[in-house]
């Protein structure tokens, strides 16, 4: 979007980072965890596996106990409303998050980039949601003639949302400190602040755990189980699946080729 | 707090509505459930129990099994930060939220209620913070001398406090309506809405959950793990707590004889 | 199979009766559930819905949650080996079962009826296991030639099969007792007792648990992810099935209808 | 107890080998995942921190959260009824065991040491049994004085209990051969096997869902709350307490300073 004149301290950004902290096994130990059915191991060999042909084989099938012998840790910031609906998964994922009631949030606000689809499609619903990008929503009128004031009308729009979204985080943040500085209860003071306050947070789960995530997280039109995930909660689960797609690449193609759909 | 001038459409309230809509169970549940060790029943006898003694056995040796054939259902009213803290509460507990992607919501905003201790104690320490209500804030001094004014300064804080969640909330949702109007994504436009928005969830647990949840989210300083929640968590959980005891006095009994610690 | 002649307080069965013990909530419950999402209400009506079109759309969807707000219970007798595969479910499942510590086990022993598939298929392999009835192995050569001894030959495999069950179990049970007699520790007395040995267990789920353990534990070959079951806990999960289909009958229609996948 | 005379393929024996395979994560990990809530890093340091005082404190409070960002993977061989109490752990905890389904099991069998308590004193109550050692029941009688011929009397009685299990798993695997060998499904051969099989299985879990096992499956006289396992459970828990122990000793001393509750 525009270039933010923000007071200095601020800080508005459209990037969620996403960092990959530690992880344990790879698509080796999802192998020996399922071989335990019929030839258990006590030990972890030090040679790779050159097979590892029961994966697609797992994942086709829907045996997900073997994936879960793994572990995944990453430190990831994101606004409120990204973590409103992370911790909604439950099961497999631990979580420890930056607390408002024990240290001071940062003047650190979440602004979509340019691009983001943000204009609701005529025949909107909920459920499916589709959105245009506000190239796409102002290119053309309704019945597909080219506006050649598009862009100043797109701009405009685009100009209001940047602006509302600055103006109440500086007003929001000038009161928080205001309040603060009168030794406000911190869990009080941070009532004025909007959802699209950073915040991170550590987040350890499995490889079981994470393709569900993936699953239900990003749009894939070809996925068994298409979902319409949020678009920045997609941002984020985008950078988790590189991750997961490095550190388990035979698990992972495993997963995309059979539908996206979680063992 | 002092009455709000807000725009009538407006509701600022401290008011976070707990309601049961179903159960599942009784005391004499917990006690079956828990007699399946030794004598298992394969129906439920018409004829209420006279003898629970098992229930506080159970509860001080810490049997947490027996306590999870029981259901809670509620729908809670809470601002979005209490929903934060709720939400991490993973185990034995099931939600449905208010969408703010799918639905339009509603200039419903929390305010804090006069009396929340919401000054921070002068040795204030994270982990295990304390807070003055406003009048033991003011009315001594450090010395521990009457303040004459104290009042008057007061309620000059208490109105600044008051005026920042409000002017922000409606000023944020001025601008959420009028993106919305534009056709942003709803997903989008809740961007700029402050925390202390109200949303509606409903919540199913068991009875060993919501112990569970009522040690960690309400102070006793005479529980065996003494816990310092969220003001307005505590507030929720005294609600939920309600509920408990009349829907299972022996077991609720139980516990605060056993130092509020889940089985 | 034949009748078994034992010792007239044991009991040989291969019954495994399940008993719906209570439950909450109905189909109207998952479509409440699921509007919370737009349009929360926070009392049950009273009047039954007309309209559940919702509950294929969530299914089909994978929208979970909403099932969750309901609970069903169950008294299950199964043998042990039954057990040790129904306790592998964690999520959204509470146990609890007969002591082998704290009780005497009763001589109550499980046995296969005689049309249970049982031999193995020519190329019988693990993860997609086939068997054929005594008939079906028995009443065919290798090149499907008609035997005419087939009946007394798979009589002969079906005693053998059956006697060995029971005089284990008859010989275990007595040594059993005679431990016990000596005042040894039950929880060790009964590590004599075969996988077959009868054991009470009540169980609380909810519906969307329990969709998921009926798509693990039954076999259907229109199934989006075919499952080959042990044959006993399919003949208990066809039980809960046909209480799943009473109380919660659009939920269970959908569920079929797209492939019995849990949502 | 005396050297088993069984078939040489047959192995008896009160071994249950706990081996860990890999884990993530150290005492440091905790203190730093505890930290998110104050000062979040997005990077493990790889300097080792001089200073864990968090980690009691943390203990001490039950702020559980933090254990949580860690993992434990051991492959474990267990004797079935083990396995039957082992599985009940549902929270953070994975496992893969050995199929008799899908594999032929091997003639491994558990008995148990010559010392283990297994004779019911006399107000022996569920609950809380209490058991003693052969040599405390018989030598002195019920008054208190000593009986000559107590060793001969105490190896009768362990010579019955060794050949009831010896007896028993001999005579029952070679009717699961025999079966095996006439093509019966293996998951119903195995319908004869005593619960003191043997069985591995491979057990994930992390720090909070370890503790929370060790709490329950050992007893210690002096923790807050006393546990009555199985002998043969907490032989395994005592192993898996020593690899914890070295693993994360900062944490483990204070989960033994705080009376072994689990955080």
């Amino acid at each position: 979007m525009r270039t933010v004149v923000a007071p200095p301290e601020f800080n508005f950004t459209h990037e969620m980072p996403v960092v990959l902290l530690d992880w344990m096994g790879n698509d080796d130990r999802v192998v020996y965890a399922a071989r335990t059915s019929t030839s258990p191991i006590s030990e972890l060999p030090s040679v790779p596996m050159d097979d590892l042909k029961l994966i697609p084989y797992l994942m086709k099938h829907r045996h997900g106990t073997p994936f879960e012998h793994t572990a995944l840790q990453f430190a990831i910031t994101a606004p409120i409303f990204v973590w409103r609906e992370f911790h909604r998964h439950r099961i497999g994922f631990s979580y420890n998050e930056e607390s408002a009631r024990y240290s001071v949030l940062k003047p650190n606000f979440y602004i979509p980039p340019a691009g983001r689809p943000m204009i609701k499609v005529d025949n909107w619903k909920p459920g499916r949601p589709k959105f245009l990008t506000l190239e796409e929503a102002f290119s053309t009128d309704k019945d597909g003639a080219y506006n050649p004031f598009w862009e100043a009308e797109a701009r405009q729009l685009e100009a209001t949302i940047e602006d509302n979204l600055v103006e109440i985080a500086v007003d929001a943040y000038r009161r928080y400190q205001e309040m603060l500085a009168a030794d406000v209860d911190p869990g009080l003071a941070r009532d004025v602040l909007p959802v699209n306050t950073m915040s991170t947070c550590w987040v350890t789960c499995n490889l079981r755990s994470v393709l569900h995530f993936l699953s239900l997280r990003t749009h894939e039109p070809t996925a068994t189980f298409v979902s319409y995930p949020l678009y920045e909660i997609e941002v984020v689960a985008r950078q988790i699946e590189e991750y997961v797609k490095d550190a388990f690449p035979v698990s992972y193609e495993a997963f995309v080729n059979h539908g996206r759909v979680a063992p």
